[in-house]
């Protein structure tokens, strides 16, 4: 747990307060994403992405050598995840949208580990079987991103853990009680299956003997951290990691989007009214108090939730961003015509993506069984 | 852990120094099985079984239970397990003779497991390859006590996991480190596989409906205490328990046979030459030092482990027993002697068990795989 004095708290299943990246990369132990860094993703890529240019991609551990490692032939893999806690936001989709930007640009395979047991075992009022509804749900979202059906494997850790066991044990054996304490604050009362978790979330960074690339939030970084020490005496490699900032919340600019406060959040499944209503309401403004003011004296897109959703993701565009940015500072553009741009964004996007989720139904399968990558994993026992 | 004074200790993992199994009853709260019980169990078996007549199965929880639900037609099983850490000695074998026993009597469903996971996971040197070479010799031995493959189901946890997971996430999640840490002595240092595991042990005990019925040494108490801690609150039925003594080692009346002092203990493979060169020398005696002194004081058969022996399986005849105890008693028979009827009657079943061991590889399929039993335990996910 990295705590950030009294204001601020980061554990992979805590965001709170106003999040301090340069000190969280100290902290951490992870490293800026330079701009030489930069250059060298966009050449390899041959394309560039805004979620970078903007650095909203920040840190990273080892992306240097991953992409070495890609460059020289060797190959490299992607691995990402989802709680099934609740419905899916849109600050659960953008990193997804990144990382089918990096398995098209990459042509590698990924795997989506969907943590249904976690998500079971992590509260005592959490029922199996609406969890598994929840994953379905979850999984129709994922695949209406649009991966490669033939290089990406989705798999519920309820269903697929007869294939991992084994390697499951190897990696158990080398992480002990006082690991998990110190790295996720587990305590006596945690129960036996959390403990034993972690397990599970490093496991397919191991699927394949090539370095594997993960897109996460910071926040994740402590799974990843005891992989990184288990590693090599298992005879795999330590995974490389891509960190984002968090995606602030509809409230402000502090702590990340919550499930459990949907104010907070746009969902996936959210209607066009009322992406339009939660953001004229919530959306934490930098605009002043009266249009006359804002006239006069500006605003500030740096605390304003609509501008940095923008910035963020929804204007990719780097020229258009900054006359915004510029608008609004100088106080040309109000509030409301700023909300107006997000939201006209925010709903096109989420347009589009439940059109692709309608079509997701008929590939589950193919994601989850029977796709080239699906195929070959369920015919492998990892060990 | 059972701690009975400085002398002795009592826990899954170790048992040292002189057994009180008074005490023990006490102090774990199981109860003995009186006369009364013994007389139940004989007229529903429709048979006697020497191991309860001389009260080396002496102790349990709800078998008294377990045997109203056989005899009102709700029915029971059973179920043991192997942790395959070696090979396989005769302390080892009589439990399961013992089980295939009650298996024909009940006529009722049996499940074998074989914790190899948890023997790779338990310390550091072993090696996972080692571990499933040993366990697929212990399975022929196991095979070879004669269990019906119709009824009988043996499967590695390694391999069977994948059925098991989505019940492991319910019992893990009904216990905690205090939990596992009171029962077993886990430490901060033990790994988190490990905590784990105790999971895995419980959930046979929910295969079925039913109550399920364990025949097992009285150090695999704390496991069962767990699982009758938390059965019912997951649907499921308290597990009853039937236990036994611990075969004595041929260096005395303390503690358990081990697999570490290879001298200790007569194993499954020694050669007929080899037994009677461990008993004539290793057992340890309860005769007097001379023939002479011998003749005038007598032996004592309650310290002497080929009695001990005799007494637990090997002379299943009572009054057979009886006369040798009084003859060695009196001094008639010689620590010699004595020791050459447990040599003849061990060989003899030594015999007859590597015969049937040669038999049973081609029947491995049917338990593991497409026996009734096995079959339809494939065909289950259990939840």
């Amino acid at each position: 747990m990295v705590s950030m004095g009294a204001e601020s708290t980061v554990t992979p299943w805590e965001v709170s307060g106003k999040v301090d990246y340069e000190k969280l990369i100290k902290e951490f132990g992870t490293k800026k994403i330079t701009p030489e860094l930069k250059k060298k993703i966009g050449r390899l890529a041959k394309d560039s992405h805004s979620l970078i240019d903007q650095e909203i991609y920040f840190s990273h551990r080892d992306l240097d050598v991953a992409l070495a490692d890609f460059e020289s032939g060797k190959g490299i893999f992607l691995y990402t995840g989802r709680g099934p806690s609740g419905p899916m936001h849109i600050g659960h989709i953008i990193p997804l949208v990144f990382t089918k930007w990096l398995q098209d640009k990459f042509k590698c395979n990924l795997y989506i580990e969907i943590t249904d047991d976690e998500k079971f075992m992590l509260k005592k009022e959490n029922k199996m079987d609406e969890i598994r509804r929840i994953a379905d749900e979850n999984i129709l979202d994922i695949i209406a991103v649009g991966f490669d059906p033939e290089r990406t494997f989705i798999f519920k850790d309820s269903e697929y853990m007869g294939n991992m066991y084994p390697l499951a044990t190897r990696v158990a054996k080398s992480i002990n009680f006082s690991d998990v304490k110190a790295t996720f604050g587990f305590e006596n009362s945690t129960n036996i299956g959390m403990i034993f978790f972690p397990t599970l979330e490093i496991l397919p960074t191991m699927f394949e003997n090539k370095r594997c690339l993960i897109p996460a939030a910071i926040d994740q970084d402590p799974f990843f951290r005891l992989q990184r020490d288990i590693a090599e005496s298992l005879g795999y490699k330590k995974a490389a990691q891509i960190y984002s900032k968090f995606l602030p919340p509809l409230s402000g600019t502090d702590g990340k989007m919550s499930s459990s406060m949907p104010e907070s959040a746009i969902y996936l499944s959210d209607e066009p009214k009322t992406v339009k209503q939660k953001i004229m309401k919530y959306a934490f403004s930098g605009g002043q108090e009266s249009i006359e003011m804002h006239r006069k004296l500006g605003g500030n897109p740096d605390i304003d939730v609509a501008f940095q959703w923008l910035k963020y993701f929804f204007e990719p565009d780097a020229k258009k961003l900054k006359r915004i940015e510029e608008e609004y500072r100088s106080g040309k553009l109000l509030t409301g015509e700023l909300k107006t741009i997000l939201v006209e964004k925010l709903n096109a996007f989420l347009e589009e993506h439940r059109e692709r989720r309608t079509d997701a139904r008929e590939m589950v399968t193919t994601f989850m069984r029977t796709g080239a990558l699906a195929k070959k994993m369920w015919a492998t026992k990892h060990e």
